[in-house]
């Protein structure tokens, strides 16, 4: 059987970058924010060890910005995240979990402060925009809200610095980790951060014209060939190594910004006129019902098939409609505990997952550290439960370099 | 070249009949509201003259719907659509086009109205929940807004109503054009409605249950054998020959209500408090600044390639990052224009296209009703403009049937 096929309509938007990235082969693409983001060049094995190893150019034209201006722009940003935004710098970037009064997961951009009276907020997969807008028309707020032409290209890698330090100079060395500078390039000027959906270290540049960045794209290449520069995309085996969350894989909005373990990104204690203080104060005072924790597997034989097989009909679980492919792992005495990420490392030569929790099962496996998984071949395995991000130290005698 | 695959995560949300359609044999997926929606099993021609034809079942779990439920349901429904809400009966769907205050697009969902305070909107691809939400915590509206476990399975093609009423029974053959009713089905209780994404007729079950829902999809096929029943999904072929308009191909939250040519879905003479009604009744004065007009092309031996072939490097334009694979044909002396949807229809052996036109050169292809193109192969030849939907009756002499 065939894997299917992305079917193109202008309705799953195209980046400046599309052409290139189709130029230079790319495998498979997902969807994120109504746009297509690259997701496999050569393998997904092959793309993190040159991700770890050189530098790469991703098209992450995807996350998309929500531009937040006016004399009531901190108000509003203050309004949809729990965490106190008063201390975030004009030339930082800050991780904001979005929540509503709920205290649910609405989305987690990072958050650029461009003037003081203006956010860009870079959203994860969902319409940040609409929710936005909805909450300033409904209380009259002073604000204009908007998506602008602006799309990111991440710089990510060891060598990411060198190559950007020759195509915009020397003084990005001086850009410090969530920081950004205002860098011209040609008749542009773009807002480049060291930043990116990767620990490898690197720089993303906020592209706001097509032509300039499609000038760039071809002089990074050009520019890193020595450096054995290739094309890239945010690697599932390296974010999972790395802790990164996605939300709508790992979390999603039926589950609270606690329950997702991002309770060091909040101000609870900040007396903040944040919507979903309220509920998230609350829910601290209770015992968690459920927690987004880490899965260790022991993998034999090498690889797993799991990450690397096409998507066949065979690995679909009929019983899990919210589940994907990867849920051919899945914990084997309790329902309602489907996988949110899942990949093997071949660095660690172990099966990484993550997975939400809930109560009962919650303290079983916090008590013991462990609990038994079913593999899709039907064997069962014990798992190492833990915290995330996944700690690797206590297994380093069996990593490869 | 291979065509990009689509890369599969949890974040791309299965429905439970998605392995169902995976075992059919399905050749592409799209995504829409972060859930697959198959767009082709056999070929575009073959699924469309089989549409035509027979009978379908599509899996349309895509269709997300919005829940609108409390005092102030029906003032947030009002707020968010300019159409007069206040006619729609209880057993009543309508076409609901959602704007913002400048008019602006934000969705064109199907509103059920399920009780005096209960509204499902059966949305397009955006999150119009998070519109919803933010409207009414903003304004402090009475309502609680969700995305309730339901996944609409529509049966379509002019053998639907004889396949469904083996099903439900001879009851459903009372139902009329966008009515509905709730009709038992084992131990569960489905919405049933005479509507859904074609012009063949047919109905789209409001599905709310796993399990009874496979059993459905998997009785469906075994009671419509004799029908020549196969999965199907929207047809891009039928969707343009019938005039049906999709929010983000052929409009999107950059397009007003008028300028995408619904008009007659409006109720501005009415006096409703509607967000988007005073800005929609300003434009209605002034000259239209752009609109959404219809280009037919006579095609010349046979289909053309444009909609049969594979997602190339070659086919993307890179001037027009926000266009997509079909925008091989583009209006020659103005930028600015790019087509929506395009398809070659088999049955008028004709190309059609939709396309957003802008003043000055709207003035001129209304008077002249015709325009020159470019196709991809750098022929020029002139297209008639038109209204939507298309009027085929001036070129019955061509059609084959």
């Amino acid at each position: 059987m065939n894997s299917p096929l992305i079917s193109m309509s202008r309705r799953l938007r195209k980046t400046p970058f599309t052409s290139r990235v189709m130029r230079y082969g790319v495998k498979a693409f997902t969807v994120y924010n109504r746009m297509l983001l690259p997701t496999e060049f050569d393998s997904l094995q092959e793309d993190y060890w040159h991700l770890c190893c050189d530098v790469q150019v991703w098209d992450v034209g995807a996350e998309r910005q929500v531009s937040i201006k006016g004399p009531d722009a901190d108000r509003l940003v203050q309004w949809m995240t729990p965490r106190n935004i008063s201390k975030v710098a004009l030339d930082q970037c800050a991780y904001l979990p979005l929540a509503d009064e709920h205290g649910k997961l609405v989305n987690d951009p990072v958050g650029i402060r461009l003037a003081e009276d203006h956010w860009w907020l870079s959203v994860a997969d969902s319409d940040v925009i609409l929710w936005a807008k909805g909450l300033a028309r409904g209380a009259g707020l002073r604000v204009a809200v908007t998506e602008p032409d602006v799309w990111p290209l991440a710089v990510q890698g060891p060598k990411a610095e060198d190559l950007v330090a020759r195509v915009f100079g020397e003084e990005i060395r001086q850009i410090r980790f969530f920081r950004y500078r205002r860098m011209a390039y040609r008749t542009s000027q773009f807002i480049v951060a060291r930043s990116g959906w990767s620990k490898q270290g690197g720089f993303e540049i906020y592209v706001n014209d097509v032509n300039a960045g499609q000038q760039l794209y071809d002089e990074l290449f050009a520019m890193g060939e020595d450096l054995n520069v290739r094309p890239g995309s945010p690697n599932l085996i390296e974010r999972m190594e790395s802790g990164l969350l996605s939300f709508g894989n790992d979390m999603d909005s039926r589950h609270s910004v606690l329950e997702a373990g991002l309770g060091s990104f909040v101000s609870l204690d900040d007396d903040i006129p944040s919507l979903s203080h309220a509920a998230l104060r609350a829910e601290r005072e209770r015992p968690a019902q459920r927690r987004l924790l880490g899965l260790m597997i022991d993998a034999e034989d090498g690889p797993m098939p799991v990450s690397e097989q096409p998507f066949t009909a065979q690995s679909v679980d009929e019983e899990h409609p919210y589940g994907s492919l990867q849920e051919a792992l899945f914990l084997s005495e309790q329902t309602g505990h489907s996988l949110g990420s899942q990949v093997y490392s071949p660095r660690f030569r172990k099966q990484l997952a993550t997975v939400m929790i809930e109560e009962p099962l919650l303290s079983e496996v916090e008590h013991h550290g462990q609990c038994e998984v079913v593999l899709e071949d039907g064997q069962r395995v014990t798992a190492r439960v833990c915290t995330l991000p996944f700690d690797f130290t206590w297994m380093e005698s069996s990593m490869v370099v």
